[in-house]
């Protein structure tokens, strides 16, 4: 089996990525402290994650290679990888703002920082427009660059189209369950999260080798997105069910009226009283309000409901991942190492 | 002389850009509820202004080509015009949230409108995201495609660091003059306003003709850059020696802290107690210190210096227009059309 990267050897590509942007906007003759600002912007925010988006391109990469890939190789790979990372950041420091976020990895949130404030939002749009600094110095000469742009470019509108309707349907001021549905909760999962965290890694892996055929591609993204919206289902059930000292936080969906997994299901079962209970408890900042809906989602046994869609959903992802045609140069292995990683996950 | 477009037959352009833009995101199954908030967003938001920048791109066109445009040329020629409004909302709608403004073009700022809020940071991202949906449409079959992506994604880096460099040299909460200096104000208008307001409209115009060769890119790069320098030092004195029945606003950029054209040309020739006025007053929301600032700029002789720095700025473009190798298909007209607008305007 191919080698798999570690965060340290992935961390250490960073610094010359950073270098790369330093030195272009230096180019500009921009300011000596706009120049540390934009260094600081870019250390904050783009660093210090667990980076699992960005350590796939290079894993898938390998894995599509079947073999571990060279220095250069993987500079490269590591580099598209630092590019997912990158615009996660410009996400995470917008949806701070906009969630009214205080803490980020265990830090204040970036417009949290002392004298950064809403400069924070165009600090924001130069961690974006890094990502095409990235893409026009180091891949102007790759055969797929153009289609690489407009990747990023697709992927940027398809994860502001899950937040648009995020933020719309669940505003954390003005609950309204009758806003809630398996389909809008459907939607915002696949588009605000599956395809910048799970199809772009691999489609990045796929144009770098250039083995990004339609039908590559389409198999990627017809196992990438389900896979990527089990991830987020796990992510809703861990909020209310995980341990807080595996899943490093205590999870708030209930009180922040999240729309997440278990309240659609809850709504989906519930009688007429127990729909009332849940208009009256969800999404108030009050942890006795909180704590029915926990006893509600035991009641309705919301634990067990989701050990069933887990094995449902592995099943049907393993059977598409064993009917793969790998005559194009695709690989099983590539999905086989995303489903590893999720699947069961405590954390 | 070709043709000049008007408002009307530009703003005639927009519906079916936005109709465009509606199937794109339709066909990702937006929501009814997402899909209406777009578009009320991309309405309130690119539509309302004066066009300049936009009309710019179709009138530098036809002047190139030295007759009027058939209808399919206009159409891509209005298409880019467009694409740099689209740009220019995107930044307004941010840089109002940055500032904390109150109105824009007469009406409540985007983020100030009931239930918008910091959505409208999403918002600029998707008005920022529809310039390359529509290159992708529109232009994807031109020769200069990925040069056409790559200008917008330079002159949105170029914005970004102008607004940057402003938005940490001359913060509202805290004034130190020590901060300002000739230097960086040029910077700041270099970057913030005249790459996408002057050089971008001709640039588009260049590559839609595919006569953007280096050449031209560069000549006409030397010429818009102080134009568009110039465009905004009136821009600073008319808000302090403009005629409010003119400029459509009260002028508050001493009361602001502006890093302003006006207050740059003081520092550099007051005394050091005319110096301490100006720390005893600039920047403070109070009609009286701001009295004081207007006092000393008249003291000063500031609007005789504006015309002195006027005539000889022009003079200079006007020979360096002169000066235009037309060999590669660049055109005097285009600059002379630009210079005609903004000479001795008065709003």
């Amino acid at each position: 089996m191919a080698q798999k990267t570690t965060l340290k050897e992935f961390e250490a590509v960073f610094p010359k990525l950073e270098e790369a942007l330093v030195e272009h906007a230096k180019s500009y003759n921009l300011p000596e402290q706009a120049l540390e600002w934009y260094k600081r912007s870019l250390e904050t925010n783009a660093v210090g994650g667990k980076c699992n988006r960005g350590m796939s391109v290079p894993d898938s990469t390998s894995l599509l290679l079947g073999r571990p890939l060279t220095e250069e190789e993987y500079f490269k790979a590591a580099t598209l990888g630092w590019m997912t990372e990158l615009l996660q950041a410009f996400f995470l420091v917008s949806d701070d703002i906009m969630d009214g976020s205080i803490t980020r990895r265990g830090k204040p949130c970036w417009y949290r920082h002392e004298g950064v404030g809403m400069i924070a939002i165009n600090d924001a749009f130069m961690i974006e427009t890094a990502i095409y600094t990235l893409l026009k110095k180091y891949f102007r000469d790759h055969p797929r660059y153009i289609d690489l742009v407009e990747l990023f470019h697709e992927v940027s509108f398809q994860t502001e189209i899950g937040q648009l309707c995020d933020l719309i349907t669940a505003p954390e001021d003005a609950v309204n369950l009758d806003n809630f549905s398996m389909e809008k909760y459907r939607f915002i999962v696949i588009y605000k999260t599956a395809y910048y965290s799970f199809y772009l890694p691999v489609a990045l892996a796929l144009y770098l080798l250039d083995i990004a055929t339609p039908k590559n591609l389409k198999q990627a993204e017809a196992i990438l997105i389900p896979l990527g919206e089990y991830f987020q289902v796990q992510d809703d059930y861990l909020d209310n069910f995980g341990l807080p000292e595996h899943i490093g936080k205590i999870g708030t969906d209930i009180m922040d009226n999240k729309c997440s997994w278990l309240i659609n299901q809850a709504l989906a079962i519930v009688t007429p009283e127990q729909r009332r209970l849940l208009e009256e408890n969800y999404g108030r900042k009050d942890k006795e309000k909180e704590a029915v809906v926990k006893k509600l989602y035991d009641e309705l046994k919301l634990e067990q409901r989701y050990q069933a869609y887990e094995e449902k959903v592995v099943g049907e992802i393993r059977e598409q991942i064993a009917r793969i045609d790998e005559s194009e140069g695709l690989k099983k292995g590539v999905f086989e190492a995303f489903l590893a990683k999720i699947y069961k996950r405590s954390k």
